[in-house]
C-alpha cells in the first residue's frame, strides 16, 4: 500500500493535498463537530494529530475507533495551529481496519510498570518507551556495520552450533536432534555419537575462535550475532540469549585493541545521539536524568589505561566498603569496576595485564610470565563493557597453557594450526550488545532492551 | 600496528616513500640479486608484488619465507614496470613473523578440490576463492542493511531459542540445559518442566512470528540471522544452520510482498556486482561461465507473476519429463520450479496463490476458500529463492485454520492477540541468505558459501 510514514509527514518541507496514513490510535478526543486522533505508525516516536470532521466518510465508525485500533486515513497535510507540532492531518476519510476493545486492550493511556509490560512483550513495542528501544537497537546495529565497514573490517557469521567451548569454561546449552522419548544410551550414558552431528553439540558462548580464524586470512573481521549462556542467574544483567559484537584484528597488539575499543564505543554512542534524538530524549527524561551527562563523559574523555596491578593498589587504598575481597590474583567484581570508573577516575578505564590464573587460555602471556595481555574496559553505570585480549600466537606457549589448564589438545587442532602456519600477532574483544544498549538508554534491566528475552524459566513469545 | 592494507596500496593515487605492509606470502620467486614476493593480506583478492633486494635487513631470512608465511615489509610504493599491475613495493626491510613449513603447509600453489578444502575449512579462506566468498558474504550482508534502512525498515533480532514451532512442522533441534548424565524423568518421559526454561526449548526455524509481531508495532521490519533445521538430508542445498533474511510489512498485501521481493533481489545483486567486481570475477571465470548472464537476466527482467493454477497448466503441457507428478494440490518440486524459470519463461517467476493444503496455517485465505495468498519467487539455477505470503490478519479465519491443522491454540495466544487488538493486513517473506550467495557466485554447494558449515555428522571447527 502506498502510504506516507508519520515520520515523513512530520518532517515534510511543505503541505500535501492528499496522502494516505496508516497506523494505530494512541488517543482520541471528541470536540463539537469534530474529533482529534493521535496516530502512531511506529516509524518514529511522535504521533501525528488527525482532525476528523463530522460527516466525512467513515465518521460514523468513530465510536469504534479507540486506543489501540488500526486505521487508514486519507487527508491533507496542513500546518497545525497547535503548539509543539508543525503539521497535522485534516482527514478526508477514515477507515477502521482493526478494532481494539477498550475493555480489554491493556495499553490504555496510563503508565505501566516494566514488570507488567514484560508479560505482554508482544504489545509493549506499541508503547513510546519500547518502540524507542526497538528503533535505537536497530540503528545501533546499523552503526556497528557502518563503523567496521568503513574501517575495512569484514563481517563474518560465526556458527551458533559448536562442538567446542571457547572459554574453556562457561555453562553451555546442549543442542540435540534426538527423539527425547527414545535417547540412545551406551553403558548407562547418553550416546551422542548417534546424535545429529555424531557428537555432542552446544550453543556457542562466543564467536571469538572463528573470528580469530578468519582474521588470520582476511586481516580485520568482526562477528555480530547471538551468543548463549546456560547460567542459572536471575539478575537484571543476565539473559540466556544475547547479542555480542566481536572484532578481531590481525597484526595487532593490546594497544591496538584498546584503541579500537575506545574509538568504537565513542563512535557508536555518537551515532545514536545523532540519529535517534527523539527516541533517546525520553530515556533522558523518564528513565535516567543523568543519562546525557554519562554519555558525554564517555565521549569527551580519553579512557584511562591502568595496569591491573595498579587497579588493585587503588582499590586497596579506597575508603569504600566492598563486599568482595581485593587482592592481586583475584578477579575484579562489578563493585570494584564501578568504583574505579565512577568514583576514582570518574571516566572510562581500561584495566589491562591481568594475572593469568583468572583469564582464559588463549590470552597472550606477558614477559613477566604471571600476567596476560587482557583488557577490560569499564564504564560508569555498567562496569565491564568490553573484554578483550591479545591472543597467544606462539604455538609453544599456547600448548603450554592448554596443558596447564587441562584442556583437550585434540579439540583445538585447527586453532593450533593457525599458529603452525604463518602465525600472526592478533587481538580482539567482545562487547555485549545489550550492555551497550543499557548504557546508551539508561535502562537497568536486560529484559527491557531485548524484544523477547530468554531467561531462567522464561521462554514465552 | 599502523599498516597499509594491500587494497589501499593497489588503489593508491600516487606512490609512497614509506609504508608498512603485513600479510601472507602467496608465492616467492628468486632472481639474480633479488626476489619477488606475492603478498596477500585478505583485504582484497589481488596480491601486491614485493621486490626484495639482496642485502636489505631481513634478506637473510628469505630461505624461511615460503608460501603461507606471514611477513612484515617496510618499503616504498613505486610504479611497476610489470604488466597488469600499477604499483609494486620495493622493500626496505623484511621481517618473518610466522613460518610455514613448505613440507606440511597444505595450500601450495596448485588447485585443490572443494571437497579437500572443506576438510581444512580453517585454512581455505587463505585461498582466492574462499577469501572472495567471505568478502562477498560480508558485503552482501551490508547491502541488506543499507537497502532496508533506506526504506525505513527496522532491524529486529528475533530469538534463536524458541518455545514454539513457526511452520507447524519442520524438524527442530532441542535446546537443553540438562546435565545429560542425569536427565530428570517423569512417568518414563523426559521431564522438561525441570529444564532451564521450564519447558521444552528448540532452535528457531524462522523469525517470522517475531517479525510479524514487531511489524504490528513498528510498521516495517526485517530479521537477518541464523535459523536451523534438524533435517537429516545430505544434499548440496541443505545445512543445519543457515542465515535467513525475513522482512515483514504492516499495511501490505501480496502484491506489495512481490514488489519488495523483486526490488530487493535486484538491489542486492547490483550492489555486489558494483562493490565486489574483482572477487566476483573469479566466479564468472572459474566456477560458472554463465554467471554474469544469469545475473543480468534477473536484474534486467520484470519478474513474471503467475498464479499457481496456471503454473500447473504450463507444467502439464510441458514436454519435459519430471520425476515428480504435476497436479493441482501438489507442491512444486525443484525440477518444476527450474523448468518454469529456466525453460519456459527464461526469467524469474513469482508463483502465487497456492492451494491451502500445502501451505502453512498463517497464510491468508483467499476468497476462493481453496488457495492462500502465498508466493514463491523462482530464479534460474536455484529454483525457490524467496517464499512469502500475506498473513492471515482475521482472527476468526486464523482460528479456523489453527483448528483445521490440529495446532495448539494456547501456544499461539500472543500471536492471536495481534489480531485481537488493532489487527492490520501484513505480508513478508523469507530469503535464504546462502541460496542468494550461491546464486550470486555460482557456487553449487552450500558448504562452500558458509565458513564453517554444520551438516549431518559434521561439526568441526
Amino acid at each position: 500500500m502506498n502510504r506516507t510514514r508519520v515520520r515523513q509527514a512530520l518532517e515534510a518541507e511543505s503541505g500535501m493535498d492528499h496522502m494516505t496514513l496508516c497506523g494505530w490510535v494512541r488517543t482520541k478526543r471528541d470536540a463539537k463537530g469534530f474529533s482529534f486522533l493521535e496516530l502512531n505508525d511506529g516509524s518514529c516516536l511522535k504521533n501525528i494529530q488527525v482532525i476528523i470532521d463530522e460527516g466525512i466518510p467513515g465518521f460514523e465508525t468513530l465510536p469504534d475507533i479507540n486506543t489501540g485500533a488500526s486505521v487508514k486515513v486519507e487527508g491533507s497535510l496542513v500546518e497545525s495551529p497547535g503548539k509543539g507540532q508543525k503539521w497535522e492531518v485534516r482527514a478526508q476519510s477514515i477507515e477502521l481496519i482493526g478494532f481494539a476493545d477498550p475493555e480489554t486492550f491493556p495499553l490504555q493511556k496510563k503508565r505501566h510498570s516494566d514488570e507488567f509490560l514484560r508479560t505482554i512483550a508482544h504489545l509493549r513495542p506499541r508503547t513510546n518507551k519500547y518502540g524507542a528501544i526497538t528503533r535505537i537497537r536497530s540503528e545501533l546495529s546499523y552503526a556497528i556495520h557502518t563503523y567496521f565497514r568503513d574501517k575495512d573490517f569484514f563481517y563474518i557469521h560465526s556458527p551458533v552450533i559448536t562442538g567446542s567451548d571457547c572459554e574453556g569454561a562457561g555453562e553451555m546449552f546442549t543442542v540435540s536432534g534426538f527423539d527425547f522419548d527414545n535417547i540412545p544410551m551406551q553403558e548407562g550414558k547418553v550416546d551422542f555419537s548417534q546424535d545429529f552431528f555424531g557428537k555432542r553439540a552446544s550453543l556457542t558462548v562466543s564467536g571469538q575462535l572463528s573470528a580469530e580464524n578468519m582474521a588470520t586470512a582476511l586481516g580485520d573481521v568482526y562477528t555480530f550475532g547471538p551468543t548463549f549462556r546456560a547460567e542459572n542467574s536471575n539478575t537484571p544483567r543476565h539473559a540466556a540469549e544475547f547479542w555480542m559484537l566481536e572484532p578481531e584484528m590481525a597484526f595487532a597488539d593490546l594497544n591496538d585493541d584498546m584503541d579500537l575499543g575506545e574509538e568504537c564505543t565513542k563512535y557508536l554512542i555518537n551515532h545514536v545521539r545523532e540519529h535517534c534524538r527523539d527516541d533517546l530524549e525520553i530515556f533522558g527524561r523518564f528513565v535516567d536524568k543523568s543519562l546525557f551527562a554519562t554519555l558525554d563523559n564517555i565521549v569527551d574523555n580519553d579512557f584511562v589505561r591502568l595496569p591491573y596491578g595498579e587497579a588493585i593498589e587503588i582499590l586497596k587504598k579506597a575508603k569504600a566498603k566492598f563486599e568482595y575481597p581485593v587482592e592481586f590474583g583475584l578477579d575484579l567484581q562489578t563493585e570494584h569496576e564501578r568504583y574505579l570508573t565512577e568514583k576514582h577516575f570518574k571516566k572510562p578505564v581500561a584495566v589491562y595485564d591481568y594475572p593469568k590464573e583468572i583469564k582464559a587460555f588463549y590470552m597472550r602471556l606477558n614477559d613477566d610470565n604471571r600476567t596476560v595481555a587482557a583488557v577490560d574496559i569499564l564504564v560508569p553505570r555498567i562496569g565491564e563493557l568490553i573484554g578483550g585480549s591479545q591472543r597467544e600466537e606462539r604455538l609453544d606457549v599456547l600448548d603450554m597453557r592448554i596443558k596447564e589448564l587441562g584442556l583437550n589438545m585434540d579439540e583445538y587442532w585447527w586453532y593450533r594450526d593457525l599458529r603452525h602456519f604463518g602465525t600472526v600477532p592478533h587481538a580482539g574483544f567482545g562487547m555485549g550488545f545489550e550492555r551497550l544498549l543499557m548504557l546508551i538508554t539508561g535502562v537497568s534491566n536486560i529484559r527491557d532492551v531485548i524484544s523477547f528475552p530468554r531467561t531462567v524459566n522464561h521462554l514465552e513469545f
